[in-house]
Parts: structure tokens; C-alpha cells; sequence
């Protein structure tokens, strides 16, 4: 879609949450953009072309030309379009945000897999480690509105999307994210007052549709 | 050390990949330091102060505060001294910078261990993987004199310490670097080239011996 910096379009797949990064800062910066849903089962031609070394979305191309990771994308957006920055102005707080959103990707995503796909001692281990995991984010957190301070900012995105899979993880896990973690939850509510944010993201239960088809195709019941 | 800028005190370790791109970084920079060499076996307390989360090396303490995980710190380096430029000033070529040194940190280190750690099909799975890593580098660069082109930059940083790997990834792949990957060879000589590049890096035998006692330790022989 024409933008006055140029032609956007987002290859994306609806339940990613990498993908819902792009999207939430792609609204929070009002940049209109054409959303292409992919399939991870017959991936398009443009994928593979825009894509060729992961062969993954989300892809953002900006008149033509790729940008690949959804970190990097993020980062890319609020370089580009420099209303509403998302990343802090000051650079030791923007090292801060970038630990923290690297934190949600080394850590969050891989035991949140473990939790679906595991059984046994090692399940239980992944939701020992899960729980462990948000409370570290809960301390980060602190009684900040956001993980920014003040303003919603690139952590809450590198993060948020995950908020919709704590339905899963704690049916997975058979714990309460309100009581281990209600800094976080009450966090994660204020997120959702954001338009950028609730038309990102899916219902908890559609997430949870998802693992259950995901344990299924696996074969752990 | 003071610096106009404050103390910076780097807690690293001399054999870390990652804490050699801090090390050149800095040099790149001209910034003064303090270097202070950390055991793995023995952490000392002010490691595990300043990095409580993953309680690794290396740390950049500026001022009293750490800023950690390389990339992020080679960034932070570059925002607050400014002179000589890492990143590029176009955010696509931010953009493509960032996106080549996460392929290095995602690919490169992972494949590099499992060929000193395994034995049989999935070591010569390792060495094909390494190989087609390698390609895939040396394609980005094609007949550029440096990744980010004329100039010695971020991605660059990001991936020149693993080249004084590169006689032991021969030596466990049993393959030549510079067949495969001529073009790359010639630019890991350029950026020897660099002051910054030769006082941070390690002699490639040097590192040969590291793997080789690696390799006792995890009984691989």
C-alpha cells in the first residue's frame, strides 16, 4: 500500500507472534500497509524470494526491498516513520530495551514450546522455568506503567504479543499467571487498552485452539 | 578507566568471540578501558552482579552500569561515542547490518560447537552446514571491501572474530576455507589489517588448542 515514504506491505502469518511485533508498531506509528497472510505449509514465491536465508515471516518489504527478523523490523519501522518513537531517546535505556526484548526471545518462545510439547519431569521442568521466567520479566517491570517507564515503547512490543498465550501456558502448566506474576498481568491489561494493540493480537482461546492442534499433530496428549 | 565520558570497564574473557567484538569496538572507537579477565569456572561476584540474568561475559560497565550480550554493547558503544561510525547512517543498510550479524549469532557459533562436539553423520552434517554458512557470508559480501561496503563497520565486528576459528573449523572439517570461500578469506585479511582487529583477536592456534582441550573435557577424541 502507497505510503508517503513509499509502497508497505507485511507477509505474516495471523498467530505469529513475531509477526504481531510488526503489526502493533506498524498501527502505533499509523503507517497504512497491505497485510499478506502466508501459510507455513506452502509458502509463496514473494516469501521465498524476500526471505531466501530463513525462508520466514514476518517480512516486511518497504518499496521492494526486504527487512527480515522481527526485532530488526521493529527497529526499522521507528527509524523510518519517526512519530510516536518506540525506542528510548537516551542510549543507556535503549540498551536496557534490547536486553530485555532479546530476554523474550532466547527464553519465552523455547519454553513455551517445551510446555506443549513435552510430558513427564520435563514438562515440569519447562513450567518450573516459564514461571521463573515472567517473574524475572515482572522484576524488570517493577511498578512501571511500562517496561519503558511512562510511555509504551519497543520492549512492550517485543513482549505483549506473547500475553496472548498466557491462557496456554497456564492451562499447560496448570498455574496462575495473576498470582505468580499480577504486576505483569495488570501490565498486559493496560496493553490491551491500546487499539494498536487489541487488533494485533487474537484471542487467548484461538491461541489455545492452536496448541491443542499443535499437540495433536505431534502426537503428545 | 576515566574517559570523558566516565569509567568503562570491560569483564570479558580473552578466547569469547563476543568479547572480542567489544574489544574492537572500543579500540575503533579510541575509547580508554579498563580490561579485567574473568574465569568461567570462577565468576567473579561483580559478573554475577552486573549480569544476574544470564551471568555471562562480556559486560560493559559504563559508569557503574552494565550493559550486556555483544551486540547490544558494540550498539551502545556506538551511540555514545560517535565518532567513526559502526552503523551505517541509511536504515536499510542498519537494517541489512543487523540482520547478517543475528545470522552470524543464530548460525555460526551453534554449527562451530558441533563440530568439535560430535562425532560420525552429525559431525559431517555439521561440516556441510558450516560450509553452506560460510557461502551464504560470502555471498552477502560478493566483491564488497567490507559488509557494510568501503567502510569497516558493525557487521563486520560482528563476525571477524570467528575467522580465527576458521583453521579449526578446517581442521575439524577437514575442508579449506579458502577454497570454498576465497572472497571471505581476503576480507578476513583486510580487517587484519586493522590495529583494532589484530590486538583483539587470538592466533588462530591459540584457539586450535582451546577446542583441542574442549574436546578432552567433553571426551570427544
Amino acid at each position: 500500500m502507497a505510503t508517503e515514504k513509499g509502497e508497505v506491505l507485511l507477509l505474516d502469518l495471523w498467530v505469529s507472534v513475531f509477526g504481531q511485533r510488526c503489526r502493533i508498531a506498524l498501527a502505533e506509528k499509523g503507517v497504512e500497509y497491505e497485510y499478506r497472510e502466508e501459510s507455513l505449509l506452502d509458502k509463496s514465491p514473494l516469501l521465498l524470494k524476500m526471505n531466501p536465508i530463513h525462508k520466514k515471516i514476518p517480512v516486511l518489504i518497504h518499496d521492494g526491498k526486504p527487512v527480515c527478523e522481527s526485532l530488526i523490523i521493529v527497529q526499522y519501522i521507528d527509524e523510518v516513520w519517526t512519530n510516536n518513537p518506540l525506542l528510548p531517546s537516551d542510549s543507556y535505556e535503549r540498551a536496557k530495551a534490547r536486553f530485555w526484548a532479546d530476554f523474550v526471545d532466547k527464553k519465552i518462545y523455547e519454553c513455551g514450546t517445551k510446555l506443549w510439547r513435552l510430558k513427564g519431569e520435563a514438562h515440569d521442568e519447562a513450567k518450573k522455568d516459564m514461571i521463573e521466567i515472567l517473574k524475572l520479566l515482572e522484576g524488570e517491570l517493577g511498578d512501571k506503567k511500562y517496561f519503558g517507564g511512562e510511555t509504551f515503547g519497543f520492549m512492550d512490543i517485543a513482549f505483549v504479543p506473547f500475553t496472548a498465550w498466557f491462557y496456554s501456558y497456564e492451562t499447560l502448566g496448570n498455574f496462575s499467571t495473576e498470582n505468580e506474576c499480577p504486576k505483569l498481568v495488570a501490565w498486559a491489561k493496560r496493553c490491551m487498552e491500546r487499539e494498536s494493540v487489541t487488533k494485533s493480537l487474537p484471542h487467548p482461546y484461538k491461541v489455545y485452539e492452536v496448541v491443542v492442534k499443535l499437540k495433536k499433530r505431534f502426537g503428545v496428549e
